[in-house]
């Protein structure tokens, strides 16, 4: 097994006035149609954690089992969703439970303070605590509970012998086209399969191939990419860069964040998939390296305001003078 | 000049479930009573921003001069703080202010939402935007305004050229034993002088190493090591790693967090000073090396929680579900 940190490579540098003071190390896959690596920054054999990033993949058995059959876009894109707890997000994931005859005591994500600053604070005005719809994760929650319910499974569905959570690690195993070797708890609870960068890459690589009307599988890829480009609210919220990416590529390729510095695309239109992984987890060197690949296959403008904010910045200080700015430095 | 990553090794492993997540990479060094370095893990002549680590070595110009002959044991620990935004920091640096005739409209550190996240629920239930004295920085601001009104000067005293920051790169360059060849911008509007992690070092050597009735630069480096240890409160806050690391060690060592992943600490009783830096600017992985140092130096109790918290964890999720734990890997 390759430990996540075995030949990375400096991917973005961190600039304050002309010198660099913080360097991000990580690895990048882009994949093809049939899943292949044809080009690679680091080691695509990196053992990682996907996180959030693959929560389309989570979401699969949802739809090829019929599950899904019903939900609207807005709600498949919630599935694959880290949301920021807005208003529109919470009272969508409501809704859905109550579709489903369940509420958010049967959410086993847990919960914490919405990522929005304007929901937060809403939350403290109103001196309520957050709930379980809170969670980023609830959308993808809902799903699962929409699957367990379609299964007549138990309601302790995030524990990994639990049919969904088989489902899932079936057909994670099955798109990334190798064995997981092991599971972490994620934030939210539920299992998180360990794969290699490639084999998430090769799940992007499939997704991007999908095409209607060959099967459960490739129906169910389509549904999920459209609905996250279409509803890119939903899949984080105003301001996040997934949604502002998404927005700025027309909503024709769809992208995820996970914790710990991944992120993944998947990109319909040119057949291609890309997966990174930042070896020290941080955020904004995952964000500056997927807006750098993105433009790389010309599928994002980098004079576009998003592109230049997650690859540049200029990063400014508290009297809004600009001290720095990113530098990403793929070779 | 080395660039921050060269030579850099692994210092903290991030675990979820039992594999390794993330790795921090670093530089660290332990400097005797004459500065020099006796153990290094990395790149000594690293090329860091000390960030907020060095404000004890920015006022000492204000000690140096007779300017903060009458500050409080409080004060001097806020002139070195990044501190909460409790009520408790800013009525201290209100009332100071005051004292010298000044306000918050004479700050140039800017405003930024309290760190402390009961201080920003206050402020949003009480319809309220933060001033300058919610700044983390504001203690340092107020002890150069002393300084500055002591000489006469102008009020920006923030400009590189301006006599207090003449001052402060004369002291700076004097305990790290090297010119510095550059600065940046801090987040405060304050130049931030380069050194190599080795110059960060020996200043901490020094200040460690100092003693009172040796002149003037000596028993400001005594006043100040001692204040942030006995008025710790003052220099972070509650549940912050600076405040909760020199409450275990009995306030008798100093420690200083700075952003992008720098940590010093000033162990008098041992004469030993303490520098590092994450490369990739990571505070989990600064916090976890300083404590792990601490510990290898026999100043603090490896059994402390708070030793047991910042070096192992362990990390749980929102439903209180242990996910995993760090690793120092100090060799």
């Amino acid at each position: 097994m390759t430990q996540v940190n075995e030949g990375a490579v400096d991917l973005v540098q961190v600039i304050r006035g002309d010198m660099v003071e913080s360097v991000h190390r990580g690895h990048a896959v882009i994949c093809d149609e049939s899943g292949e690596v044809i080009e690679a920054w680091g080691n695509p054999s990196a053992m990682i954690y996907p996180r959030s990033s693959c929560k389309m993949v989570q979401a699969l058995p949802l739809l090829e089992s019929g599950a899904g059959a019903h939900l609207t876009t807005a709600q498949l894109a919630l599935c694959c969703a880290s949301h920021e707890g807005q208003t529109e997000h919470t009272s969508a994931v409501d809704a859905w439970l109550r579709d489903i005859e369940m509420s958010d005591a049967d959410l086993r994500c847990g919960s914490h303070m919405p990522y929005s600053e304007d929901a937060k604070a809403d939350l403290i005005r109103a001196g309520k605590k957050p709930c379980q719809l809170h969670n980023n994760c609830s959308g993808k929650h809902a799903g699962f509970l929409t699957l367990s319910k379609h299964l007549g499974a138990g309601p302790e569905y995030v524990e990994p012998d639990h049919p969904v959570q088989l489902a899932v690690r079936r057909a994670f195993e099955e798109v990334t086209g190798m064995e997981s070797p092991r599971y972490g708890i994620d934030g939210c609870s539920a299992p998180n399969f360990a794969t290699r960068l490639d084999g998430l890459g090769h799940a992007m690589g499939l997704f991007a191939a999908a095409r209607e009307g060959q099967g459960a599988r490739q129906d169910a890829m389509v549904k999920l990419t459209r609905a996250m480009g279409e509803e890119s609210f939903f899949v984080a919220g105003d301001g996040r860069a997934c949604t502002d990416l998404m927005r700025a590529m027309g909503g024709k390729v769809a992208v995820k964040t996970g914790a710990e510095g991944v992120f993944v695309a998947i990109l319909p239109e040119l057949n291609r998939g890309i997966a990174l992984k930042i070896v020290d987890g941080g955020t904004r060197a995952a964000e500056a390296t997927i807006a750098a690949l993105l433009v790389h296959l010309g599928a994002l403008d980098a004079a576009a305001p998003v592109a230049q904010r997650l690859t540049y910045g200029p990063i400014s200080n508290c009297r809004k003078k600009v001290t720095g700015h990113y530098r990403v430095t793929l070779a």
